[in-house]
């Protein structure tokens, strides 16, 4: 009767040595130049992931079957953004040893940075899909290379022409547009596109990317950098159904600003989605 | 010029004998599980409605031509569930002996049981259409059968197999949905199929159980458990702008949680609604 | 190093004199009768201004490659109606008769009328496209001739039949829509008709007033009277998007009103219209 | 069983002819400068009202054993000042003539001026006690002389020198406490002299006009223009329980804005202070 | 590495068989009238607590020096007050069982009957001590006998006259004034008298309910019901600083509702209070 | 006519070149370990400043006759720690070069160690007058040598031993307090003793640090960590009537964070006394 008060993420509940799927969080928001506050992302999806079910009627399968451990946050250092990338590229890599799939909640988007560099590692034919409003492929902002805005840059760094699909692209600088003309496999707007890069990825190693403001503003205001035009939250889900005929080694799910979401609607919209995240790449 | 306060929804200032429809406001939130609030769902409605006008360019009629009486919010215990739904059902009873039509304003959705209560004495041969982003047919919920999560399962009980018609469910347990294939007429996600369930139904006594969180969060946020998925408000305006083709006898609006409205657009689409049932289900 | 503290719209920072348009707020909302805040509208767009790109990947063009002055807000006279439109007429003819456009920012509907008495001095020939979810052609309002809800009436009296082409009207009193029927050019609900409008007006004088509620709320939430059933981003975006057919010599952006945006969602959508606006009048 | 939907103040809820002391509300804002929304003030204590109780434990007595009227709000047009302060004026001097004692609620405070001018009518040698936070004593605000800034003014210049009792003032121009040192009786700060003022008023006829904000923000935030270094809520108590030895024919409460008011405690002031005063004006 | 995501109030982190003091949360509010959220008071109250420090400049004393388990939040039927009542007497008597202290967290003021329950049957003599704005001494609410406005009165029925300590009372019927002069200890509006208390109660089993509303709104707005006029932090501290004094068998914290604490300032007064009380009572 | 958006603190609107005085803001807050968002102070400051009037009933002097430099905020990277605080000394260290004093506004308390970087090289009896709730004294936190919560540790290693008085200090770890006991001269919980300060300190330069955070969260809740048990307005304000007799060549007012600080009353206090402290150290 006298148990510890253990949260996690809606039914994550297995042991780490039993999970073949780890959810973890990285409340990191150092670079975020308009306004903080993704930090509070991974706990307010822990704390409202009870207002939706295991059960997804979408896809007929159900969380409460899964063995996925919560490993709750990572603690990191404030102020320092290649502590925060190192401790969570070691995380990762950690993970990935043990032989286990991973889901990451951000946090920012530079996140994404301290996971590709471990999955890349292990997977040098890695290939990166990208769900974003922004091209996120400034080379510096604001005289920093370290940043949210210029992350998929960084990864592009390391994996080379090609390999990065960015999908609902809609906002940047026309450099980076340029950019992607000649390096990325960019769809701009929409996802439009995105069955045929299914198939040609089908059997490779495949690190998932979701900065959640890909989606409209009208559905996922709780975000620091709201921008409209955005893709619905059937146009999302369309995409993620179609997640399980991938191997995805990685993933992560960021830019939840829960402060932004009064309503908790943008939150509700986060928690679904992870579910369904899970629930395609748990083979 | 010194006239008593009396707050009603929009131009619903007639006196109950000359009224041919009642609307009256049931502030009951008490086994909301997750985040209480719709106890504040009916007054928001009133103070709001002063914001659209009586007019529906929608279907030509007016509100000012009808004659509603707005009969206020129930007074209710705290604490005991049983007896609100008792205050609810006699309230509604009282109605129909007077051979007045309804709208209901919630609340949560168990409030739903208490009229129906009413209606389905009655209305043996009662048929309930269902609008909702979650199935409600649990049998129980926390080891309690009466419940917003249960409230659809008790009805059945009343109204018995193949008469509740479900439309734009897409949250619940499997078994629900399970419980669902054998007895009752679920359509999940939309309400694909509408048009057919109006023209079987005409003529006959019909209920109208409106959550509104069968809308998608994107235009109504301001509620408990908000569900990502849910109809666009076009969907459901030509839902209900078919329903002057059915014998309405009662209906319910619940769901509303202004708490979680910061802007109020949540409470106008309530209103709107509000309006156009009334306009709707007024011979 | 030292400079002063100077607050403009992304990128419109050219001074006056080489500038060919003008930028300028008036934050004025006197007349609103429901819900206040307009005031505020101006000066949140330029604040939040810096979370959009000046690059449009929508048009090709780029807001740094663009002469445009922002003048600040029209210091306004409070509680004296017929003031503030004087000083808002007499700021936009200055601006007319130095040869530059005007982009102005609301503020509640009625300043609309400040700067058309100014516009159609200048040009008699005026045509007028007017995007909002209201009619705005009541000839009083609570005893008043000059308020929000009167605005579009004034105007019409000032440029005569057939010359103010209305979309995206779903509310108003069943008076005003008959008026529209004998008066104006009223395309109901949405933009069907609008490419039509713009190959008529070619080569005209044109006033461009967008009333953001002419938006649904669940993409622009932030505004004193929401509306349901209004149009998607996207719609409002391909109407936009061709106004560089047309010669517009002045527009408004209105009824922003931030106090009902806790997400800033809203703001960004006003953002980026005014730089897309901008971008497709700027020759 | 079926009433109609009264809202009153809490328990005032007599009938016109058998009161002797009429609430209402006027809910105008329109020459607010910085924060608009106390228009909204009158409905929120009402509704909050039920969060109190009726009878006081500070001077034993109960609003239940009292005869007062609550007359609801007053409707006004928009954006015309003047109107709105004759009608204000219009009522006023009704309920004087019918020999009735009435608590004004705001508003912002130029509502003071119309009710000042009914009561100084009737009672030529009328003696005004001001508290707030702000001198009021500008003659122009940005060129209007009928301001929530110039209200003070304005009420001096119909009751001439000597008569208006200010306290608890600190903050005004440095002309403003100028003109207080010759033509009223202002105390800085606090409410010292308070005892004082009222022995000297016994017997005539006295308006009182409390503007909230002479609280501190600490215990009220919830107006438009808080001013740090105000009075707590036991020192304003106390001034008020002296308020039985005086012959109040008048008096307002004025300027919660509740929207600044996010926990509602402000408004719970609000209510108190009426309720208290109520009891010490009746006779 | 790999831990659970285990979340506790601020260094409560001890075993539960080593712990000598036991926090838990009971997140009920179902018999709230006016606003209900206070479920949300025990997790807000955990997560906040690591923007306090583990030790305390008032007493010298360090949590971190302390053992004490956190047993998370009781899991409580909706809708159903006696069992709720039921579950938080069981999870009381069975740490009673055990020899341990308890801080019980709220929820509403009703949940200090289900602990009272059996703390009373332990301790036959029990003393309780009450700080609170409001009587909480009414026979019936509503109709109801178990509500947060009568749970003082159910709590004398179980220890009798004499032995109920009120303290900061300022809101109540007549008649609760009344009942309290004969069969309580009440001191009205202030913790005078306290010091003497604590002096006639040492060595005698003591229950301590702190109802959070005490104090003054101007440091706790974050509450259903705010009451003005209450106590100062540092009154409270002071009396706080006097437990250890007695011999304190168990004690709850209630009414925080954290929807009504924007700035977060209301449930960090409470976690301060929270380790101060810890720091008290533990040995 | 036409003249751009300056935008300044109230009346803070001389030229850099004539002006004695310069304020300027550092929207960092990038070590913030809680709730970030200090970045928004100094906008929020600028914005709310025209609330207040420039004349102060306190000292009897007015903003509109001193010769203040508004020069806007520093533009700062994102991420990085040490750029931002040396891009803090810089400024600070130009500003001091050409003979002026300034008023820093923040952001986060660790800016506080890039002026004084710059102040003590030019002072090298620098003497520190430090406000605040918390010791800020601990070597380091997460790792992390620069901090918030370390800073005032850095700023000891600056100026050594007896030279650093700390007032109204009331959170910290057991450690912080010790050392504060061997090498500053701290005072807890409230200002005793401040005047002698003043008394030894006058003739000597000295810079000032006001963490508001060092008031009540009654009057100052709108801050990241909030810490019951602090001043009141009226002791802060006393305090700082007396810099007069002090030379102050230096000063900061930090850790505002207006997301929590709904009503703009914690804004309003910040910008009071940003007037009485410009009012004060202006010879």
């Amino acid at each position: 009767m006298m148990n510890k008060n253990v949260q996690t993420f809606l039914a994550c509940d297995a042991d780490y040595d039993v999970a073949d799927t780890v959810l973890f969080g990285v409340p990191f928001d150092g670079t975020t130049s308009f306004r903080p506050g993704t930090r509070f992302g991974p706990s307010a999806i822990r704390n409202q992931s009870f207002g939706i079910e295991t059960y997804s009627p979408y896809c007929g399968k159900d969380l409460a079957d899964c063995r996925i451990f919560d490993g709750g946050d990572l603690e990191l250092p404030f102020g320092n953004t290649e502590k925060a990338l190192a401790l969570t590229k070691s995380y990762t890599a950690s993970v990935l040893a043990d032989g286990k799939r991973f889901v990451m909640l951000g946090g920012e988007h530079l996140i994404t940075l301290g996971a590709i560099r471990a999955v890349a590692e292990l997977y040098p034919e890695l290939e990166v899909i990208h769900l974003d409003a922004h091209t996120d492929l400034r080379d510096q902002y604001i005289g920093e290379s370290l940043s949210h805005a210029t992350v998929m840059r960084r990864v592009w760094e390391l994996i080379g022409d090609g390999r990065l699909h960015q999908f609902g692209i809609r906002s940047g600088e026309k450099e980076e547009f340029e950019f992607a003309g000649q390096h990325t496999d960019m769809h701009k707007f929409d996802t439009q596109g995105f069955s045929h890069t299914i198939a040609c990825l089908e059997g490779k190693p495949v690190y998932l990317s979701l900065d959640l403001d890909v989606l409209d503003p009208s559905i996922f205001c709780g975000t620091g950098t709201p921008e409209a035009g955005g893709l619905s939250f059937k146009e999302l889900l369309e995409t993620i159904l179609q997640l399980h005929r991938l191997n995805i080694v990685g993933c992560d799910i960021n830019e939840l600003s829960p402060h932004y979401d009064q309503s908790g609607s943008s939150t509700a919209v986060a928690c679904l989605l992870t579910r369904e995240i899970l629930l395609q790449i748990i083979k």
